[in-house]
């Protein structure tokens, strides 16, 4: 690329951040009923431009086959008319929430009388940084305008057709609205030197947040000088107890791991106690490969399934995220050795115990630390709009901020309000 | 440096933040009397080892002096006995308030029947980058351990002795508890070096926290693979309102600025309603230079204060933290432009208005998206201490995890957990 290219880019992206920062003012000074009408029009926007979102996304398509992209990127690519419905319906629900922005929080009086509080105001601006499903760039945008912010889209080049229709009818929603049309802007080019040039806005955007895989995320977190909320992978357990039921044993595990194999609260590795592996591994590991699951056994476990077709398991299986139909099956000793399994080879993302004892539950969900602790239920359950958040807009494995599901709320900070009579400071 | 050297300071800082994450954990697994006790401990350790510390900080001071420290610095080094004692006391007053860890908050059932909540926990390992105060090393120690952290403490080579020994005494402290010793760990060189590698430790350290000048800010920002949080300056403003009463905006103005000049909160430009200025700003500017500030005025300000000296404000000025007894001041023509300007040369710290307009407060508590915003109260009111958290950690100026004054509670994070009866997902 040439010098005058690149210069190109950073002024581009620079006019854009400064652009958003600019948005993100005014629209923290709207009341809650402008912005929800704001996301209404652009949901509208999404339903009457529908042929020309689906034409880009026929476009992204056929790039996408004839650079014979895998089965899997294709379906998080395709939209249908059916998907882009759900798109607007996405967008409509979002701006139906409760809206948080203003309220005072934590109201207290001070021996002299200040009386002190936390408002709930925007963070500001936000860039997402996100790969080939198009539909991040309906969901991001409601959400972070729902919280008073301002976004910057940044998808893959895979689907950069679709993101720029999607991105131009919810856009063209803002006109009618007193949100400015910069809270929404999508970077019009796919040159990676325009995240590089993003990464060092920090004067103008106050988070990133990159969703796709762990390189992509690493790469982000290495360069960036603005905050990044952080999502590496999701290695998820279920621990079967001495005492799980058979047949709730067999429900959770099967639907952690079979019902959408490729996300990444789906389970990666399931430990079971000593004491109940001879009863509850046996119909468990039938069920699992009865649904197509490979699995990969610690050699206790091989030895135990004889009927069962199971591959002895690796070192590297333990830290695997597989995105697939593939399972690491340990034999523990104990409920102490599967937090310490979990401990030493999870994510941070999401865990579950089946259990009838209350006491070990609760050690369960004491010990863990990691985002999402479950008993007795499905790790698919660890998701924005399952747990009560609405939408989500990525879930954090980094504790600070944020950890966890992050729905609209999680794009807000606060700040300290205080109200005197002429109090100084003695 | 040699290669050596390098590759051993590596090491060291790579053991310390192994086992600052091994003593994080098991930290997090004690209830919070446990704490607490350990707390106590450390304080009364400081107690029984007060001539070692003043000892090694006459140590300190006499290099400080040979070095030709300039006063104030020397003054922030400077221990004596009843600092010490206040050293002890803080420790004893962070044992003493709430605890927050373990508590369940936020509960909800979702329609499946599923109980959600959110379990607050520790944050992990915290690494603390500080300049001369020794006083932060029993600070910090105390707030990071009373939430059930682990902290790295690296402190200003100006300090290291003083340093040293409370850091020792606070690990002896540890020894009878069941707080490990490795919870409080100081780093042993005062090699920049260390930093490099402290701020790669990623793997082991969740936060880091730097506290000193902007340029110390800056560096870690940009080197940090951690996320940071950041406190760069202090321009904090003081709005006097079309009718703000004479002899409150001599009391607040005065004590913001001169109370104690040097620190981050004190005020730094104070901005006046055009059709108030005739009427306040003459008694204030008189109260003000009675106190030995140095005005810096624009043309308005500098004609209007006949008989008063002031010089003229430069551009500068507007963005300048002086932490002296300096002060701009400025004529707004309204509200709209003292909100205007503080958006404009703030650095999202703190601001101040006077009025008896309900009204006009609250648009300016809206309006300003500062950390802490006060109404007719002093701005060094924006204190951990006097804002009802306690002790304070920092002031993060940057929106994420928190904004303004940090206590134990934002030392924590919070877990998703979530109780079914065997709930899979459709």
């Amino acid at each position: 690329m040439t010098v005058a290219a690149e210069s190109e880019i950073a002024a581009t992206i620079e006019g854009m951040a400064r652009r958003a920062r600019a948005a993100a003012l005014s629209s923290a000074r709207l009341d809650a009923a402008a912005r929800r009408r704001a996301l209404e029009a652009m949901a509208d926007a999404i339903d009457t431009h529908r042929e020309q979102i689906l034409a880009a996304n026929a476009l992204d398509l056929s790039t996408a086959e004839r650079n014979r992209v895998s089965g899997p990127m294709l379906d998080r690519l395709r939209l249908d008319e059916r998907a882009v419905k759900k798109l607007a319906a996405a967008v409509r629900e979002v701006a139906g929430q409760d809206d948080h922005l203003g309220t005072i929080e934590e109201e207290l009086v001070r021996p002299n009388g200040l009386r002190v509080g936390r408002m709930r105001i925007p963070l500001g601006v936000v860039a997402m940084i996100y790969e080939s499903r198009p539909n991040v760039t309906a969901d991001a945008a409601a959400l972070c305008l729902k919280a008073g912010n301002a976004v910057i889209l940044r998808g893959g080049s895979e689907a950069q057709h679709s993101n720029r229709a999607i991105a131009d009818a919810l856009r063209e929603g803002l006109t009618g609205s007193q949100v400015p049309q910069d809270a929404v802007q999508l970077v019009p080019t796919t040159d990676r030197k325009a995240i590089d040039v993003l990464l060092e806005q920090e004067q103008f955007i106050d988070l990133v947040i990159p969703r796709g895989g762990e390189s992509l995320i690493r790469a982000v977190t290495a360069k960036s000088r603005i905050p990044v909320l952080q999502h590496y992978k999701g290695v998820c357990h279920v621990f079967l107890d001495e005492d799980a039921p058979v047949q709730r044993s067999i429900d959770i595990v099967v639907n952690s791991k079979v019902q959408r194999p490729g996300v990444c609260n789906a389970l990666e590795t399931l430990l079971v106690h000593r004491d109940a592996a001879a009863r509850v591994l046996p119909p468990v590991a039938d069920k699992l490969v009865q649904a197509g699951v490979e699995l990969r056994g610690s050699p206790d476990v091989v030895a135990l399934l004889g009927g069962v077709p199971v591959k002895m398991a690796t070192e590297e299986d333990w830290y695997a995220e597989y995105l697939d139909l593939t399972l690491a099956v340990r034999i523990v000793d104990d409920l102490e050795a599967a937090l310490d399994h979990i401990a030493r080879y999870g994510s941070n993302h999401t865990e579950a115990i089946v259990t009838d004892d209350t006491e070990r539950a609760e050690r369960f969900v004491s010990a863990v630390q990691s985002s999402t602790v479950l008993v007795n239920a499905s790790t698919r359950f660890a998701d924005g709009g399952e747990l009560g958040l609405g939408a989500e807009i990525g879930i954090s494995t980094s504790k600070l901020h944020a950890y966890g599901p992050m729905g609209a709320r999680e794009l807000t900070t606060r700040k300290f309000v205080v109200f005197g009579e002429g109090q100084v400071r003695k």
